[in-house]
């Protein structure tokens, strides 16, 4: 029977006798090893870190797992965020499981559903405020400091406690850390996990060396690259559309105690990235996660890796997610009539 | 390193030396032990086999993987279906990560395009015929009858034999094969397949007993429960939306040889299932999935099962596969001022 993440990794992790060791059997995802993109890119050592894999589809349930574990030794009756995106689905499913109510709070206006539709069937209660993000995240402050409500935003140092869970199962399944890891930087939340996780399997000499981290944020929405505030962040990659991220010190210090690099990536340069994984490696991400991989397209290109480097590209959601930008990059529907020689001739086989 | 389910269960698959053992991690999908719905339903060795954790969100990438490889042995230079659900969106998959062409036909008319995300961004060419879904798939034979095409349409042999696989599974992570297994039948290879794959391993001596297999049709679309072709079939379930069942002799025969049954749900039964599966456990599955819930709730109501039994529940997809009806059927958001008075009123905390 698979654990999870907390009972797994308990030794590791912030947990008491009294955390109870909840489980939707997340992570222990798939790492996939690199094959025709590994060929035509000649990265012989190249690996994907699938995260879609989780119960919600994302990386956020490794960090949610916890925050919701340390609620309920807390005493907490709900948990609370604002957030439109896998936080917000990630938080609901750990509180049906649990018995605990999720709250929600978005902006109102026009919301787009399809991002709410796990929280909305895991049975959350979300608040639409006649407001901006910025009211959204005021009310749930608000909450928390007057309710039994435990905040599960990314502010909250849980989250970041249970993500480190991924960086012990790479060198687990590898045998010892890779010399890179390149992942998608939005909150930051995740490079600094990451780092942490590695320090902490290294210092425990579960791993012989530690990698260099290297993170990459879209070019709209370019923080940390840019050394200044974003105000109005633009990307495709919606999960990583973040101006200012909670955890940018961290961030900073994962990129130079590691040698590593922060640096931006183009939207174009994501969906290409995003269709090559699909087309050449039969992997589905959404947006945010393709950085990872256009990220390294980039560091081959100027020359800050040579390729022959162990590499896990970190791949943070399912591209289910997001299915409308998919569809916008993907070939078009081919009408045909419905004779032989007409499929030969539109599948160019003649 | 996971290795898939062709490295994982040779012994137990139609596999020579010279079959790739090609793999996108597919399988070792997880056996969540229920919570919540255990306790109110009063069934407390029940279990859900999340098959939307497989790489493209459903259980037919067990199958795909072994059909893809028995194409790649025949030396296939592409792979042809009719489909615009999963079973496209898994041939597409796993023709990506090998370099084979995939081509899907579909009828043409109202093509919903959400359901083609998938088979689109892993590069399939997807033809749409100006004509019936008959149509399709004779255009799909005559392919395959003139050119190197193998077609991987539920026909395929090779299909059932990979889907045998999560038999396995359940009895390797309980150290033998449960009581009852619930599943949804549309097709019948799935309930095919488990019987075979439990009959398999029991004759190994993998498993001391045999379970009774419980198939779920739903109401609208219930052949093999009637006796009868359904001509229209429907159901909010798309995915088990079949008139004519292709494996329907043998789904009838692992009913019979198992001492199961082959029951109706309704439409209603089959979306309450879905809203308690995500609200009480944090599983988010397709609604076909919930068929099988829906039917042990109807096995138990009607006195089949004391709910004493070890009983697995199979989910065959995940939920973000149609997140429509998911929205349609969760409560909706609430619109509020941005106060903490208008927000505890509506959370009912006052």
């Amino acid at each position: 029977m698979k654990s999870g993440v907390l009972a797994r990794y308990r030794d590791f992790l912030p947990i008491t006798e009294r955390t109870p060791l909840i489980t939707l059997n997340e992570g222990d995802t798939p790492l996939i090893r690199a094959e025709r993109l590994s060929e035509a890119w000649g990265v012989p050592h190249l690996y994907f870190k699938f995260e879609g894999a989780n119960p919600t589809g994302s990386f956020k349930d490794r960090g949610m797992v916890m925050a919701v574990a340390n609620a309920l030794e807390n005493g907490a009756r709900a948990v609370i965020c604002a957030s439109t995106g896998n936080t917000s689905a990630a938080a609901a499913a750990y509180a049906a499981r649990t018995g605990l109510d999720a709250i929600v709070v978005v902006p109102g206006g026009k919301i787009a559903l399809g991002k709410l539709a796990q929280a909305l069937i895991y049975g959350a209660k979300v608040l639409a405020v006649n407001g901006s993000f910025d009211d959204a995240l005021r009310l749930v402050r608000a909450l928390h400091e007057q309710y039994d409500v435990a905040l599960v935003n990314s502010i909250n140092p849980y989250r970041i406690e249970g993500q480190t869970t991924a960086a012990y199962e790479i060198v687990d399944v590898l045998g010892d850390a890779p010399d890179v890891v390149c992942l998608p930087v939005g909150n930051a939340g995740n490079i600094t996990a990451y780092w942490e996780g590695f320090k902490r399997y290294h210092e425990a000499q579960r791993a012989t060396q530690l990698p260099r981290m290297f993170g990459f944020q879209a070019a709209g929405a370019a923080p940390i690259v840019h050394g200044k505030v974003v105000e109005q962040p633009e990307t495709v990659a919606t999960a990583i559309r973040i101006g200012n991220p909670a955890s940018w010190r961290r961030a900073v210090q994962a990129r130079d105690e590691s040698g590593g690099r922060i640096e931006a990536v183009t939207d174009e340069e994501i969906l290409a990235a995003q269709r090559l994984l699909a087309a050449y490696e039969g992997i589905f991400c959404e947006p945010a996660s393709a950085a990872s991989v256009a990220g390294l397209r980039r560091a081959l290109d100027e020359g800050w890796l040579t390729g022959q480097e162990r590499i896990v590209c970190v791949l943070t959601g399912h591209g289910l997610k997001d299915p409308d930008t998919a569809i916008a990059n993907s070939g078009a529907v081919i009408p045909i009539e419905a004779t032989l020689d007409d499929a030969v001739r539109a599948l160019g086989w003649q």
